[in-house]
């Protein structure tokens, strides 16, 4: 087996109606209002669906390290819908879970990449934050990058986000006796 | 020279009309409806437009693989149009053939990865599948990962099928001669 | 440290009006119309908007080389809007300092792969030249593959055009002494 493989994960959610009230998870971190803020900034703020925390960022992570490992992908760990074993898991604590099921068949990561696609929060003001959050999940370096489309499509409309990463993952040199 | 190099690729390809009754041909599978299915089950089943059979995510990887070996794209090796070289080739010949291609310029595919992003058809339902017929083509590990957009932009309109690919490949210890 | 470190980059930009006369500089080539073109032939060259040259292909490698090397994104290296320090920056200039300022903190590119997804300019054409301009620019082998989305979304319409890109980075043998 190589001793490097590679893995390619996409994610996109929609942000939630105006007024849910929802909280804003990406990239591993809670984006909150400031306080005092008015309806505007508050709507600046509102966060993204899903049946966990919507962290497209953590999504599209745990696909590529899964498909790196050739372990299937998120739906297949997690489930899908609101009565899945995932519905309301935060995207941090997905990432642990699915590092560990990759060390369970013999898979650690190496190193990995994300690139978030929207609007906002904006995430280089916190991005060293955001890495460490996501690089302790996975526990190898996570690197953070983020861009917007200039208006143009469903990211560029705000009508939702969307991230792309990347990763390399090895077999663990003493491989699990499962 | 590198032991790895690393290449992207993307494709994204148009549903073919209703009624077109094109074959379903994604992730090197063919996708056919059930006995029995009515008009509306049928229409899930409704191919994808190109000049080959429309398999982005095949597409997707040759392009990812030509160009980690530094080999041009799709669009050079098979042409361009209803009378290029690769009309009416399937995914997987057209990977095979790519592959060789690769070999006599002293390249090996060493892993790759494609995420399809799309309504239909349900790929996690084939996954296994799908993920040894593309294997079997490139001749190392191919991973498959499948995602929705929540019904926002071209792919969540239903409009049409995409995909993002990487891939590693390595020097052939003993190059060919040419 | 692993030996090899994973980037992904993204990036898209609008194509300026009609009529703007703004120059197009994309995958590190100027794309000029020929001579005696007419109008309709002339907006095909019209240019992509932008602080600096709008470079999208030249943009998302960044974002891919910056990211494998954890050393943040273009905003933060170049700054973003009209006073910024990347402001009417080529891609190219802007690629080789980037990895200038990756050599300073360690590490050196070892290959990448960018994908322009877009309606034009017509890259194959030209496919050769390009791949020279942005190898030379970051000094290892810089592959590039062009695609459409067939009339479909931001890209299909001809609004812009987007590009997705992948490195890999190594620390360099004798780290920088800062
Ligand atoms: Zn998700
Ligand atoms: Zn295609
Ligand atoms: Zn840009």
């Amino acid at each position: 087996m190589p001793t490097l493989l590679i893995g390619q994960g996409f994610d996109a959610h929609r942000f939630a109606a105006p007024g849910s009230c929802r909280p804003l998870w990406l990239a591993g971190l809670l984006w909150s209002a400031p306080a005092g803020a008015d309806a505007a900034a508050l709507a600046q703020y509102e966060g993204i669906e899903g049946d966990s925390d919507g962290d497209v960022a953590a999504h599209a992570l745990i696909d590529a390290l899964l498909s790196a490992a050739g372990l299937g992908d998120i739906g297949a760990l997690f489930g899908v819908g609101a009565g899945a074993r995932g519905a309301g898991m935060h995207g941090c604590a997905m990432l642990r879970e699915t590092v560990s099921f990759m060390r369970e068949h013999g898979y650690e990561p190496s190193s990995a990449s994300v690139v978030v696609i929207g609007n906002r929060p904006r995430l280089g003001s916190r991005r060293a934050e955001a890495e460490q959050a996501l690089s302790q999940a996975v526990g190898c370096r996570v690197s953070l990058t983020a861009t917007t489309t200039d208006h143009m499509g469903f990211t560029g409309r705000g009508e939702g986000v969307a991230a792309i990463a990347n990763a390399l993952v090895r077999p663990l040199q003493a491989r699990h006796a499962a």
